[in-house]
């Protein structure tokens, strides 16, 4: 039985999307610059998926700017406005959760002169919103919050942060990096008071290289790539025709069938993390219910190898992640796990199972049949006792 | 009769080309950045893609990074070694010719404190290398010239420069964009003496929204785009392999096919070139013979408006430029005819149309059947006289 359980890392594209895609390869294959009848096709092709997507996240149009991936609208939004509005302050909160994409952007701006607060999170990974307030000052110009967490499925308090921000005297401008939450939570960007969100394609059963930014009208924001300008003047080059496509349909998809793709991720997590609470000496990381995402689940299995247990799986056909896959090329554990205060040795035994709307009861119940035996087996041959832990 | 001429604009992706990527989106969609199954396959594609596009410029697979286009390539390759070399010197050479994706980056840089020359050229529009020799300074870090001009087919004599900046004691690092030459010319980053090479899928049977950038091992480069890293140390992001896998695919058609598609390629524009030049006061841009791309054909028709001409050919099913993709956003003349001397009036007059190997003799003595009934028609409704111009 081949069993997929790492659609936080990327998601099998849907037919629909494929079909949907292949007429922008081969016959409508224009460039959407120029107003001959290929062009046109491109044209419309583009803003019809522009108009679809700001339509799941109660966006307008010409708010949606489409990019090649959530990292490059995440470097977009948060160095863009931090170079955009630097003569008011140089100030930007984040916090210690956030995906390595958000992470690296603003130790990049840390290097030419930005000043960044990575905020705390309780042991659920719930961002300190109490700690946002202390630490707003005059020089904030910024702060990004991910509206879920990629690595425990923690669902942050964005609309309360939104609400803190409005309230603020001098305009402090809200990113919220929607990857792992977009098809997971209801995303409303008015609702959550956001100015800048980015969205990927290939999270949401979409094609890989394609993703989105919203942007609030009127935020002032630079570009921080150069090039010749197509279609959006943020994102130069040739437009990705058919991947925006595949994108417009995917979100399409998403939002049709939102309330019960989530009701069914819902029920596959819930019983998949009873299944694998009952293996003894098992953490679940993150929290419960509905303040987590539906489609994670993050165990430690203690005196268990991560990396082992991974490849131990896939050997049964099933694919599941250690850690977030953005994190996984150092040794280090988790920053995730390390800032919701999981000891190192623990945080070494993490998978994270990820769903999506094409898992089975099935494919659940034939993973918590494999699991126990993986684990009894790596305990076996480990050097540290899991009760030592 | 539906007749595609705008091949240097985009082109279609080869049947060949989609069947390749289709397994990648529903079978093998997963992640190159875990070590499981869908992991493993993932990065093999990547690499093989690597492999093969590294072969047909004779670079080795790990000087190839893949991209998310050529605008992204010229973007890295331009300021990432301005911003490494900006130690040695803040000088920068590149020609009044090149494509807009690379004169933006310059524009940037020179705000950024560069100084940045600007090569003229000939009334063919070739680069004037004893100009270039004059200009070389010792604060030059970096010349940058595409091998083929897109807009009027100028083979470019890149290996002179590259053999010029050979020869100097403070290396000049020399990066030539390759988007419009690859597929049309001969591409060999050795015979060419280049450091860095930007390459285009889609302008040779491959999808948009994928390219690839070549850097000779030991080329000073820093990132000018953040976000984690997958499987390429200046190009956050998750890859897209399907699109990857795409332009590997073309890339391998593209080299098999090479010598018999530039000579169909060439007897096609040939053809071309011969019946327009019957038409009345028309002018061709650009060389004759080898010297010129066998995919390029730029006419300027006097006393005629470009972009009226290109809506009627398109009512007649045929679609073509007026000048090239990347310039047509503002009404001011071409700054590639500009710069070969086309007074402003005769250059909007400007068509280019560009050849692919899909292109038939038939479909050019359609065109031609076409061409000088529209010529005639827009002449007589013109105030303006073409034996004026």
């Amino acid at each position: 039985m081949k069993v997929y359980l790492d659609n936080g890392t990327t998601t099998p594209v849907a037919r629909e999307v494929v079909e949907a895609m292949l007429p922008y390869f081969t016959e409508k294959f224009g460039h959407p610059i120029f107003p001959y009848t290929p062009g046109l096709e491109a044209a419309e092709a583009v803003e019809r998926s522009q108009r679809i997507i700001a339509g799941t996240i109660n966006a307008r149009p010409e708010e949606v700017v489409l990019t090649s991936g959530a990292t490059q609208s995440n470097d977009m939004a948060i160095r863009g406005v931090a170079y955009a509005n630097r003569h008011r302050g140089r100030h930007i909160i984040t916090s210690r959760v956030e995906n390595p994409s958000v992470l690296r952007v603003c130790e990049r701006l840390e290097k030419e002169g930005f000043k960044v607060d990575y905020l705390p999170v309780d042991k659920e990974g719930f961002v300190d919103t109490a700690e946002l307030e202390r630490r707003l000052t005059e020089e904030t110009i910024l702060v990004s919050v991910a509206n879920v967490n990629d690595e425990i499925g923690t669902i942050e308090p964005v609309e309360e942060i939104g609400e803190i921000l409005s309230g603020r005297r001098e305009k402090v401008y809200f990113h919220v990096n929607a990857a792992a939450g977009y098809g997971r939570v209801r995303v409303d960007v008015k609702k959550m008071g956001v100015d800048l969100l980015s969205l990927s394609a290939h999270k949401v059963h979409g094609p890989k290289g394609v993703g989105a930014l919203f942007i609030a009208e009127g935020t002032p924001i630079e570009p921080v790539t150069y090039g010749y300008i197509s279609m959006f003047k943020l994102k130069p080059g040739t437009e990705n025709v058919p991947g925006i496509v595949g994108f417009g349909r995917a979100a399409e998809l998403m939002a049709e069938n939102f309330g019960r793709d989530v009701a069914h991720m819902r029920r596959l997590r819930d019983r998949l993390l009873s299944g694998l609470e009952e293996i003894p000496y098992t953490v679940i990381n993150g929290p419960r219910g509905e303040k987590r995402s539906p489609a994670n689940v993050s165990c430690s299995f203690k005196g268990v190898e991560g990396e082992s247990m991974m490849l131990h799986l896939d050997l049964n056909g099933i694919s599941v992640a250690t850690g977030s896959a953005c994190s996984t090329t150092k040794l280090q554990p988790s920053h995730v796990l390390t800032a919701i205060g999981v000891k190192a040795a623990v945080a070494h035994g993490t998978i994270r199972f990820t769903l999506s709307r094409y898992n089975t009861e099935e494919e659940v119940d034939y993973t918590l049949s494999v699991v126990p035996r993986v684990v009894e087996h790596l305990r076996r041959i480990s050097p540290v006792k899991p009760e030592q832990l």
